[in-house]
């Protein structure tokens, strides 16, 4: 498969002409990744269980109280893919074409994205039950996985910033160095949050989703 | 991040050009939330279970006649989200183009579209089971969600309105009135069905019904 | 809401001018409806269980046979499906724009679509399992949700053939009558194929499953 | 419905004109293909449980640590249906245009990927528990499914390339071979890797896992 790519040679694609400029292929690569996501926000909602008639001292209002953690792992995690769409959408919407490489870099950015309804589970079922080691090891793995979105976002959106070839034309070096200072300092944020909720369960809920709701408050570059 | 938004700073976006004017951006807000509202629609049926063999008395027929709460209340959430995507559809259907906050809104709005699985179930389970106690809880949860939905289309809409400058061109100051009333006017209608619902399940899921089956029915407006 | 409707005032979209004819309608129709069909027939594979190490005499391979109505019913759900995408795919391409009253049509279509997956569980269950009633009654509800498969697509092509305003210029009266013939011929199909599979679940899915091979064939008239 | 087939008869679709030469055709056969295996790939974390607490001597670390296999099957399925998505766009990319019997080859290419989440999940399983006979059977299994991935596949491929009044224009010969070359390749892959992974379920898990990566890695050919 990858002999082809050693010996550098060049398959013509078209003779004389040239098949539409990408778009077609900019169309699924969103299309894939709004379906990938728009999954991953609605099967979030199939981890909180209703309870049993008669759990919890035969109330239902005393069996859903118990649950608190799930609902607030569950508005995390809808507002953490939330804006990876957003993020997404404002990334891939400078993109007048893509190649194949930026697509094998999309798939890499849908990896973690599959993988969070598994450590908000965790996150919610470890919050109130488990050893304090066993708390932070859930804390742990909600943190990794939300840093690797975090990462493989930023291999994406570097890839495409050192490809100007596939930039719609006047996307300006303004707009992409305002950005690129975003998603940066975007590394650094799930690294820190978690290594503070290794405290406590309920501290990490509490920061990460401070820290979302900030992420969704509009910034002039995200206008486009 | 929302920091550059203080300084009220335009980041310019393009250099003597522009983008499409929006074009995709209205295409992935619809996709995505066409994903989300078709994911959510389809989901409804797994909470339906398929009885044990030799369950309810050894028949079948009376297995199933047991469940009835859930074909009723799945057949009211698949028409709650059906009337959502309709009117999802007829008001985005006016723009031309989004910008960063409308995208948010649409988020808010998906936040208790995608929670719906959950109070359907909780709705059906309690609909003949717990205590009077616990069925009002569960048509509180239906009928709150119920009507989050109404209030966050309306923010959406409102904010829609209320910006000219996104809508196609030749959308109609009369158009948006009449939608505007209707629209308004939908925000009693959960809150109300929910307080008369208090009294008993299969009153609210009949009251519920009726109503989602009158907004069904064509009006002049939706044409567009 | 309704009300409106009665006193039969015509709205004015748009002062002087239009939005474009439709093609987004279509096209949020089409997407909609896409999701729906890909998200169901995606679906039914969470229907087979994994068996349990050390299930069914300790053997893999026994427990895996004894499985095959679930095998046999997937696949039968996966073709009724991809008909159902074929046939509305073909459908649709003959629309140019669409109306409110087509939109709750297509809602009316997908409704036993998302159904589905439900009484192909059931129908897999009870094929080996049960009293030869309840056997009977799995055969009917899905020999029933399969009928109103038919029927709600009857229901759809019969409104758009009635409503040429609706097509792409060209399509031919033809055509219309061709298809017309085929998809009346439709309705006809499941009822029988329930009647006459009421005597075996093994003999109801040996039929739907020839049936479904058969409508894959291509006919001169799906070209479009 | 095969009837008509056998006359022969041509069915004329449009009088003196045309439909647009099938870009809506292509589109939802994109959307639809997009869909399904969006579905696919976010449905597989599905599997993977959250351990209970107090499992697996009392430690979280431990109960997660136990569940290696399922992590590893599902990196792989992951990028089995990646790889899927990556050929089918850049295949279908390829196209003008669609017919009914590619519309028919591509469900036929559906019909294994929707399936994979179960072969996922029994591979996954019986890696670690079960008789050396049941993981020979979940390993071929595996590599029958994805064997009839790259077979469905190639078929696909074959009528395409048949068919060039369907290509785009411009399409080259040239980039056909290469291309046709490769896929034939692929023809080889699974069954040899599931002839060795008979051996046993972590060198399967291995062999494939390096396939995988090897067919992600870019060739000239992909770049259209």
């Amino acid at each position: 498969m990858a002999a082809e790519e050693e010996t550098g040679r060049r398959v013509p694609v078209a003779r004389g002409g040239t098949t539409a400029p990408g778009g077609l292929s900019v169309g699924r690569l969103e299309a894939f990744s709004d379906g990938v996501l728009a999954i991953v926000i609605t099967l979030l909602i199939l981890e909180i269980r209703v309870p049993e008639p008669g759990e919890a001292r035969g109330s239902l209002g005393h069996a859903l109280a118990e649950q608190w953690p799930h609902y607030v792992s569950f508005l995390l995690s809808f507002l953490v893919v939330g804006i990876i769409w957003l993020n997404h959408h404002a990334t891939i919407n400078l993109l007048q074409r893509t190649d194949h490489r930026l697509l094998v870099l999309n798939l890499l950015l849908l990896l973690p994205v599959t993988v969070l309804p598994w450590p908000t589970d965790l996150l919610a079922t470890y919050a109130t039950e488990g050893t304090p080691a066993d708390q932070r090891l859930a804390v742990l793995i909600y943190g990794l996985t939300s840093t690797a979105m975090a990462v493989t976002f930023n291999v994406l959106w570097r890839y495409l910033r050192r490809h100007p070839e596939l930039h719609k034309p006047h996307v300006s070096d303004e707009l992409l160095a305002v950005r690129n200072q975003r998603f940066t300092l975007g590394l650094a944020v799930y690294p820190v949050a978690t290594a503070i909720g290794l405290i406590s369960v309920p501290l990490f809920l509490a920061l990460m989703l401070a820290l979302a709701l900030l992420y969704l408050l509009p910034t002039p570059d995200m206008q486009v």
